[in-house]
């Protein structure tokens, strides 16, 4: 491999709960318990959401201060990534956590699907996300569901809604969204590479069962893989 | 051209309204005269939206059975496709002109941004609107405002949710979806074959100052254009 392969962990997503997984972490200290782990196996960025008590997911800015102050503690130099994803609240709460200041989030740029509901972001709360990115300093990833999400950030970056070259990260195979296709993963990384350069990054997340294989094709085509 | 070009016109559209431009037929009767006028010029689908009295879109089934009326006596043979888009209903409502049984009937098989909104289209509501053209015998038009709806409407034929072959539109141009591009116009169109064969029909939509560009890029590769 030419690149360093930034290896992205994803500790608890905001779904799994302990009766489908035991080992799912779910407090702070659990979370960072975990993500040392991972750390000391080589991941290099933490993707992070944080859970209610009752294991629901919440995007209570305190609990966010936890889990980031553990982490700076445990595995220093680790890339911190917030979710500002809607399963975690609604509205601008989904942004509660930003000055925190953490090095990155993630920013959902459009609406799709998910299995039973509308992923809904609104083009103001997209806006009103990204300027608080801006203000705290913190790097967006770019969310795309969807072909047209990257083009949306390249819109957005051209305004000068978001900071330096977009770093998109492809999802698929949530149903009702994007399934895992090698031919859009491969018009994916053309995409990012027409929009943003040659040497753009990226990175790519496959959902459930396509986890593993979208890892392969991340590692493969050049790309950062999240577990 | 090698397959006739079949020429779909959107008489309405549901936004426009009189105070913009004094020729946007409002009433059925306007709409019947305006779409006969595209008729006699070798129109084949007319793309229909109803108005209320004061110009907003409407849903109800009363005014769609009258212009399908007028639309069967003034233009006999032409295809009458009712739109069940978002912006002239809210759920169901959006389908409650499907018991009369149009040729086609728009269907949207994903949620989307537009310009100041979500446009929303979720699971349930696309799978009931499906179900109702079934049993009336409406042929949908999928409207592709992303890549990801293509693969929906692959797997909602595989399901029984679709009858025969998915005929696909694509939507560019739209702020805040997928933007007027060559490429991805390409890539849709290998999609479509990739998916349903490759003698699978396929049209496009370009909205706004985009219609007369992707009318261009339909006609010279194949699909069928929409004015
Ligand atoms: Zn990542
Ligand atoms: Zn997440
Ligand atoms: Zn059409
Ligand atoms: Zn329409």
């Amino acid at each position: 491999m030419t690149k360093p392969c930034i290896i992205c962990v994803a500790i608890t997503g905001s779904l799994p709960k302990k009766e489908n997984n035991p080992a799912v972490p779910i407090t702070v200290s659990e979370q960072v318990e975990s993500t040392q782990e991972a750390f000391e196996a080589g991941a290099t960025i933490c993707h992070a959401h944080v859970r209610n008590d009752d294991e629901t997911p919440s995007s209570d800015p305190e609990k966010f201060a936890r889990l980031k102050e553990g982490l700076e503690k445990h595995c220093p130099g680790m890339i911190v990534q917030f979710s500002t994803g809607g399963r975690s609240g609604a509205g601008q709460a989904r942004g509660g956590m930003l000055p925190l200041a953490p090095d990155m989030a993630s920013l959902s740029v459009g609406s799709n699907n998910f299995p039973t509901r509308v992923y809904e972001n609104p083009p103001d709360l997209v806006d009103w996300l990204a300027s608080e990115m801006l203000t705290h300093g913190v790097k967006p990833e770019i969310e795309a569901f969807d072909l047209s999400h990257i083009f949306q950030a390249a819109k957005m970056a051209e305004a000068g809604k978001l900071a330096g070259t977009p770093y998109v990260q492809f999802v698929m195979g949530v149903k009702n969204a994007m399934p895992a296709d090698r031919e859009v993963f491969e018009f994916y990384i053309h995409t990012v590479k027409r929009l943003f350069g040659d040497d753009a990054p990226w990175c790519a997340a496959g959902i459930g069962a396509n986890q593993y294989l979208i890892n392969q094709w991340s590692v493969e085509l050049g790309g950062h893989a999240r577990t």
